[in-house]
């Protein structure tokens, strides 16, 4: 009978040990299946310079600035890391007029790419470009307005034709969506400066060792040059970039003439040692819907028109000279309706998905 | 022999159910055990105003004003809620010069209130208020310059007379923690202004439902406003409240004279109809180290001598009136070395085990 009680325990034992991992599960409320389970998260300035007043400080004259430092010019990273994470983290850089917001909750209260991306095990990296939000200390001076602009950015960033929405876009309806996004908007702190925003990234990669730079619009630029100063960045993301595009000497495209509101887009010339990094990592860059094919009056659809035409060219370029870079016009793989903020669109999911997919071709994610 | 099969079941059977809750947490790696589980987190603007430009947007003259919008004023908040959250979040409001990071990660990299207090259960929000960081779409204009002032924030801030720390001072001594300290200030964007904050705020609070207000320095006005205009603030906890006392009419007391850099200190008469709503929730005030007992030229210690004096008043307006206010002096409590950043010092494990277990004392974590 001992043996009977042993053997019982023995079959029992097994079945506890097998049913652990489904037990546990079972244990846990509806609520934390869907929880955020972090291993960690914090937030630290990176980057930057700083002045010296000339003189010394006198602590009896304490507010004049003689002797005094100041410290600016740097990025603001929060950033949030899983159990068990991918082993690169993704590096998110805001556009024009945005900041880390771009990457959170969406205008009509979804999880942004910054949620999406953690449930997907990846750690994400938010910034606050220099001169932006709680970046916000410029080693040069701004003057702030509050200067009526919002039919402009409507349109600007396709979400129609103002006050009309385009038909079929991805972008909520309702006017408390629209303030959301109008407020997500915050200014310069200081003028638009590519080169120390791409230091401070470049400062951030080296700190972590390594992440896959997503960017947005203005951001695409600072991406690249990035990707340039630091061989660290394994990949470049860049939804809608517009300016910034660099070409080897001697290869740069003839200026694209657009009726958008920011007239031709032009390159940028660099020596060709620069532009070999940029053939060294996979870069895949995505555009929306609601951009013109040909040139056309309709200005925003035009802007747009020329962005994607030149990231075309740039494209080109890089894989001429043997790197790896791909444009893709969502609505040419049936992917319809999406704005300049297609990562917060209602189909955010979706576009989410394109590029874990593009990171697992890539063999990025392990 | 079935019978003693059945009974070894059965022992067995409630054994697993028993050890199961251990049996899951042993599963878990090292790292799970200090994971931070979040049931969810997002972000919103909260609050604000509008304006429109006479005349009528033109879609052909995009540029110009007319007819356009401007959203501005709002606060940002970000918000993280763990897995069975304590019933009352915490609502966390920066000082001067001051954005949502004051709460992140410590200058040195350790946790700041922000992981604290949700590894404690509680729910976050932390907000950038109007005119600040990602909220910094302000509906009045402001000029932005790079003064260098970074030897007056460290002895006004109490870190110690520049180029001195204070003895026993709670404040890393390395320089990558005070430039890490320096590059968390943000400008203004707009002029400070604790009403546009304060009905941000009590927007808040009715959207939520509910919450206990932190709030640091200047932030401590905007804070009483909130109370005041809303019931649903459930308590208030002030770290070093400076300006924005208010006092029943007749009630207010002399200025108190100050060698400190902005000279005596002011309260602020309110009819005593406004007055009593601060009658009606838990509130309590702490002051850190290094704070003159008696008028002195120390300018630094004689300012928060005067902050410390005025809120004393202020609790016994309060009290008189029937109300619940608490001045705590930490080094009359025996905890010593504290800065005006008192939630990041060196002891600050220490200070967010005071605010909790105040919070258990006035029934407010259920």
């Amino acid at each position: 009978m001992k043996n009977i009680m042993e053997k019982s325990r023995i079959i029992l034992g097994l079945s506890i040990v097998l049913s652990l991992s489904s037990a546990c599960r079972v244990f846990r409320t509806h609520a934390e299946e869907n929880a955020l389970i972090l291993k960690t998260q914090g937030s630290f300035a990176v980057g930057g310079t700083q002045k010296k007043e000339p003189g010394t400080f006198n602590l009896n004259d304490a507010l004049k600035p003689a002797g005094q430092t100041y410290h600016g010019d740097h990025a603001h990273v929060f950033y949030q890391i899983p159990v068990r994470s991918k082993r690169y983290p993704l590096i998110f850089l805001h556009g024009a007029g945005q900041s880390r917001k771009t990457w959170e909750t969406t205008p009509d209260g979804r999880d942004g790419f910054q949620n999406l991306f953690l449930r997907k095990g990846f750690g994400v990296y938010l910034l606050d470009q220099p001169r932006r939000a709680a970046a916000g200390r410029s080693m040069a001076a701004a003057n702030l307005a509050p200067v009526a602009d919002e039919q402009f950015w409507f349109t600007q960033f396709r979400i129609g034709n103002y006050p009309e929405y385009f038909p079929g876009v991805q972008f909520p309806k309702d006017s408390a969506a629209l303030e959301q996004f109008y407020r997500q908007m915050t200014p310069n702190t200081g003028p638009f400066d590519a080169s120390i925003i791409s230091d401070a990234i470049s400062s951030l990669v080296d700190k972590i060792g390594g992440g896959i730079l997503v960017t947005h619009s203005q951001g695409g630029g600072p991406g690249w040059n990035t990707a340039i100063k630091n061989d660290k960045v394994k990949a470049i993301v860049a939804y809608e970039p517009y300016s910034g595009f660099v070409f080897p000497k001697g290869e740069l495209p003839e200026p694209i003439k657009s009726t958008g509101l920011f007239g031709a887009l032009n390159g940028t010339e660099i020596p060709l040692s620069e532009f070999k990094a940029l053939t060294k990592l996979p870069i895949i860059i995505y555009y929306g819907d609601n951009i013109a094919k040909e040139p056309t009056i309709t200005w925003n659809k035009d802007h747009w028109r020329s962005g994607l035409e030149m990231a075309k060219k740039w494209a080109a370029a890089i894989n001429k000279h043997g790197g790896d870079a791909q444009v893709v016009h969502l609505p040419e793989i049936g992917i319809r309706g999406n704005t300049h903020f297609l990562f917060s669109d209602l189909n955010n999911v979706q576009v989410a998905d394109l590029l874990s997919d593009w990171l697992k071709e890539k063999a990025l994610v392990q």
